[in-house]
């Protein structure tokens, strides 16, 4: 097996993924897409900036849209557990030789600022202001009924790298891909929360991000959202789906922000809690595992994705992923 | 509006669609399709020859299969209000010229079969046998849990003509696409039973017959089908959706059984039995009227359907449908 | 089999059950219910008056709300064939020595207003103001997304002779309870659009209106409906459900509007167009032909109904029913 | 707020519930209700003993069903992370002055047996034998589609009490039920896994188990089951709902074995992952607390329960609660 054991006690204890701030060129155009058309809560706005959550949330913000002269990924955020864990996460990027910085966010605190090895920007806090539980406010509910963040996906350069080091943190493995010829991994999926992820990485230039992707309660949920952005000018923002992953067995919706930042609506994958859970395999000549019902994925799928701001994007470790034509 | 007016008092009474009878090559096969993935019940079988009925059905067959060496279809089977209706179907067939043969067929007595000007064999009778109803038998329900037969949608070389008539025949369009260029009908949906269709036609090589379709109660349903199909060796048979008409508003998947005769799996269209329904008008170049989502069709899904026994096909009226490449 | 015969050839062609006018107490709180909280669609507003239809209707109105001293309900509407056929119904119901009166209604035009023989205000017009079609206007749905109104649920005095001058209209019978006891009808749906009823009758202190019914897409949006209402003050309002009736095999939710009109939101029953659908008997003791699932209803749903106008109050030709309390 | 401080570092570390034995006095009976009418899957079987697993899980087993005399509970399993936990949980049960054995478990290996203060008889594992991923074999699905089990619910006679005891092995509490004129709990729901609950106390006469729950996709599969149940022979054993939980905001249904033991079926709570996650309090005296909807459960439901095995049952210290009548 490629993939590493998993590491049950990692150096500092991640609780979740927790947010992402996208830099935006419209903010009242990316309002018209995630407010209005998928439905989520606005916490905190003021001009050029727009912080939300989704349904079920109580910490303040799992989406910070800013605005600027150009859009990409401004910052990855991640829980962590306790305070200890702070310094903790502190001495284990430093010993890695990368940045440490503290900063003070609004409405999050003490943040921890650093970088992955390839750059990604990342940082980690402990204690998000928490508000009122709205998740019983039915009146409140729209589009495609939000519930909560659930993953990022990165495209990566070295996929097998990538893993290691998420690994080393405490993501644990839960399915992988497996380029047979080379016995590289071409692509997995990592979790801290106990559903399929946290975080994925696929065999491409990277580092950039796929996607991030919001949980909601069932398939007619994103079946009303298709049917909602066909019929309000946002037909050209679906860009795959609806499906089933065969990785996940998520049923899956992709779209696109007026940005282009892709955005995945999700729902349906399975507990993933057991620390000897053994990560499936799949091989990545197997089209099913993308799509369970054998439909193809547009090559823009395949190929496009948002930058991470200072991080410079290098050519996969591996080659061309075969991209099967409709 | 280049859609015939409907008539309201036409010379004889059609209540609905009825049935199918395809010719099939491997009729274990086709069993292993219709019966035990689709979920259609068995209400008769000898060697060579099953008869099913879906579930909330109480005539007693809506698809006949019938083993031959080569598969097309044998007839379009429909249902008449009472018996002078027999008689006036007679009367109306053979003042146009068109066949007229009285035949008695098994649980179904005795059965006006003619053909439509262009070779499509076409049978309609009175009364059915009746089953005990088995809508409420929950243990019974399987596959795609199909409640009824919903619709014939045919491949015809020239739509207006083919509207002409079935109008004449009662039949009443509910929406129709214009080729704008010439003002022709490229496709028309009409109906006897109250929903969108109980017949639609296309432009295209003709006649042929493009798909049956079996009504079923969610979206959830056609979704646990596409995952039964994925993973019990039909994911080669899946042909397109699951997606959202814009003609019709259905919510529809496409598969293909073992000889290629294809099935649409459909719910949530309108109820349209007020006479002076408007019909509605698609332009050709609405990209959305096939698919709300946007989502294109796959080539074969234009251009492959079923024969029918004794129809020679003819060339449309109308140049080939821009297909729209994914 | 106590029910009648269905009259094939009834003397006048109703198409389906239309509308209701409701008066009601309070417009704004009714409003609050209606358009707010169940989603349906103001198509007319002056003061006093609130006009409304559902989404996949292009008739100008399926409700008409009238503010008034006290809350009854003032007529139900029928849509007929042709014109021709309002003049026969005229023509029925002089001959019957029944009301004949003509009025200008308006969005609807000429109007028949009569009386059934227990005095249940009745109106019959041909054509009403028809309207764009918005079911595929996704940004308006809300509330439980109705669609369409289904059926109108009474009290009578005396279900045999409710059901033969039904019957004689052309309304055909689809289920029905029978007291084993006397050999009466307890209770019966009966059609006219193809569906399981477009009205009922129960035994009971009649006529009174028990319910209007409206059809929606599934039984989800009706567990939406509860949420919604459970948690924006409506929660008394919720009289009886979600379940699954036995008879009709609909998954059902009866509420209850500001004024206590009975609103039943239903959806899944199955199609009955063939005239020789045979009606399904149930048993006043088979507690399953009330809720499949074995739940009781609350006294309440039982005993309390609408007053017509003008309609004076029986009572019930066969005793009390047998109420199981929970 | 009467609940305790999380204990973000319990003295050892449970990762979920894990696995519940009844024991049953019929097993074909018990087979047709939870393996032909819900839809777990046989993992082991021999004369008098069933080990059962739903569709997610990879563990051997979650239900034991093992034929005796007498219907009651047998123990309760939970799932401990790592090896070292199992000696620290021995240790930490030895500490109470708890009994402390050590037995070997076929397809669970060593296990370590005890019992919480009240007698309820607990075991806890590490690694379980591992089974090969079923999921994604939907012919298998049948009944409710059950996914995972969920939690346990029972009946505590100091609820206080309880929740000091299962809080300081690292449960936390997600929601609870305040008594205001005793400023007591009256129930409590404690996580493990991320969810609401791994377990749950009500204030009762205890111990005893008031159910176990299985967690299955979307509200449309517990409808399914209740129409099965419904139409073979089961509604007798159909004892609340369906309904949403204002604690927890769950859809539910509760249904009775053939020896009276009460499983629940449940879906759509929150993640509840996040350490600092605030409790959310109700009053006794909400009815929305136990069904949003605001419809009553039956007595039956307040007061039965299944005993455990050599626990002794005790008075409540509350007094009973107020039963809301229908």
């Amino acid at each position: 097996m490629p993939v590493p054991a998993p590491v049950l006690y990692p150096p500092f204890n991640i609780v979740r993924l927790s947010h992402v701030e996208y830099r935006v060129t419209d903010l009242d155009r990316s309002r018209a897409f995630y407010v209005d058309t998928l439905g989520l809560q606005i916490t905190h706005e003021e001009p050029g900036l727009l912080m939300l959550r989704a349904m079920e949330e109580r910490g303040h913000h799992c989406i910070i849209l800013r605005e600027a002269k150009a859009a990409d990924v401004a910052v990855l955020g991640f829980k962590l557990f306790d305070q200890p864990d702070l310094e903790r996460a502190a001495a284990f990027f430093a010993g890695k030789g990368l940045p440490v910085d503290w900063v003070e966010r609004p409405f999050q605190g003490r943040t921890l600022l650093t970088r992955d090895p390839w750059g990604i920007p990342l940082e980690f806090y402990v204690k998000m202001d928490r508000l009122e539980p709205i998740h019983q406010s039915y009146k409140l509910y729209s589009g495609v009924r939000p519930l909560r963040i659930d993953h990022f996906n990165m495209f990566a350069s070295d996929v097998d790298a990538a893993v290691a080091f998420y690994n080393e943190m405490g993501f644990r493995v839960t399915e992988y891909t497996e380029d047979a010829e080379t016995g590289r991994i071409w692509a997995a999926w990592m979790h801290r929360k106990g559903g399929v992820h946290d975080v994925a990485f696929t065999n491409g230039r990277g580092p950039r991000l796929h996607h991030s992707a919001f949980w909601v309660p069932t398939p007619l949920n994103i079946i009303d959202l298709l049917d909602l952005m066909s019929t309000t000018g946002w037909v050209d923002n679906i860009e795959r789906g609806p499906g089933r992953h065969g990785i996940s067995n998520a049923f899956f919706l992709y779209i696109r922000d007026p940005d282009g930042h892709r955005i995945e609506i999700y729902c349906s994958d399975y507990q993933t809690v057991d620390p000897d859970l053994e990560p499936i395999k799949w091989d990545l000549k197997d089209p099913q595992r993308q799509t369970l019902w054998g439909a193809p994925a547009p090559r823009s799928w395949f190929e496009e994705g948002s930058l991470f701001d200072g991080a410079d994007v290098a050519e996969p470790v591996l080659k061309a992923q075969p991209i099967v034509a409709p």
